[in-house]
């Protein structure tokens, strides 16, 4: 089964069901993958804070917990749709506890998969946004990997990311994290001038890179920027991995 | 911990989380209600092809099978976004296995939760219409405990309830079930063109009495007939019974 560690972004766990539903291609209900999604909020601590300093916990101790809780209820493979989860300080800790647990559930890393996406669609050089929260952005989380495929990361100077960017996930007036899965236009207006500024740096692609901001903005297409989102391209890759697995295993 | 039985409907559970979510008042990701969904597909028969005797195992055995394991994964109080499976033929083997299987997992039931919400905010006598699956509509699980309960049930005759209203949700071409999470425009006219038909009955409140509809048309809004979205109210009777049982439990 394909396991959905929920829980980390409102909706986040929601919208990777929902991908991976829309990428099924199934006509009756009976034909679409088995799925288990456990939610479990307020185990996990908030990924930035923790790399930030604020929280002391390593939210990768609690995301090894449930994987090993979904991998007891039959998932062979996982996703964690929570770009800033997959900062090398958490997401190897969750690794190796997952190790000490004997556990082989095998995690899909949604990072990894879509810098591979951009590899094979965008030629080497292509000048590529990155939106995230402040600690996938100070831990360069897609920046480094971007430059070691040899593209052009794009992305805000410190005060836009923070005030604009940020903002638009966290603040508890407008953030999309903090109204109820309601995206507030002013979330949106502010990444959607944060995208502006971005497109007149000839920036081609752009990625979605936090599960909030591809929820709230991976409906919408733009002819001058090419859209990508993590949550989309996690989905198909778990979708794939599932198919792969059942292949191998004896019925 | 809430549990979702997923899978009946492709979008029904991802629906239901969206819609528990919505209606929490949470600022961070932390203040989330836990939320377990497992969506078997695969195992559930169409709640409409066994209640016509075109399949012969009662899906209420599965159901009662999955409440058991999101039980034993710590759920205590949990729903099943399905209306279909409300039908007493179905819901009733569920309750006696799940007795049998000496689990005692309170389960939200929808189509009640429904019609008390219409008693609380409808005058007696009032007009309601019932857009549901053919198996829902030959079954009467909505228009019995209107009747019971003092409402006049609006339903279409059995030709449009078949070609247009349960056709939208089933058809190989342009259903909702069929066609991975879109809503086609074929599907949408004729369900308002059914409603329509209804308007001119003077219907004033409508039940979208299938998940899939609901899904299709809970966001739209019409200022002469009042939609009533039965997976909305169960989320809202899921949040209410688990912070009563919270309240309830020893911590």
């Amino acid at each position: 089964m394909i396991g959905i560690v929920g829980g980390v972004g409102p909706m986040a766990g929601a919208d990777l069901f929902k991908k991976i539903t829309e990428q099924s291609p199934a006509r009756t209900d009976q034909e679409h993958l088995p799925v288990i999604m456990m939610s479990f909020p307020h185990r996990i601590a908030d990924r930035t804070e923790y790399l930030e300093g604020k929280v002391l916990e390593n939210p990768g101790i609690q995301l090894a917990k449930i994987c090993f809780e979904l991998s007891k209820a039959g998932v062979t493979v996982a996703g964690i749709p929570c770009n800033t989860a997959h900062a090398p300080a958490i997401f190897d800790k969750m690794l190796s506890d997952l190790r000490q647990l004997n556990c082989n559930i095998r995690i899909v890393h949604m990072v990894n998969e879509t810098v591979n996406h951009i590899k094979q669609n965008f030629p080497i050089g292509t000048k590529v946004g990155i939106l995230s929260t402040n600690g996938s952005y100070k831990q360069k989380i897609y920046f480094d990997k971007l430059v070691e495929a040899g593209f052009y990361p794009v992305v805000p100077d410190e005060k836009i990311q923070s005030e604009l960017v940020h903002a638009s996930v966290y603040d508890q007036q407008y953030g999309i994290k903090t109204q109820q899965g309601r995206i507030t236009e002013k979330a949106l207006s502010q990444l959607e001038g944060v995208i502006e500024m971005m497109k007149n740096q000839d920036t081609q692609a752009l990625i979605l890179g936090c599960t909030e901001i591809s929820y709230a903005l991976s409906t919408r297409t733009d002819k001058d920027i090419t859209h990508i989102d993590p949550t989309s391209i996690l989905a198909s890759a778990l979708i794939a991995e599932y198919n792969r697995s059942k292949k191998k295993a004896p019925q």
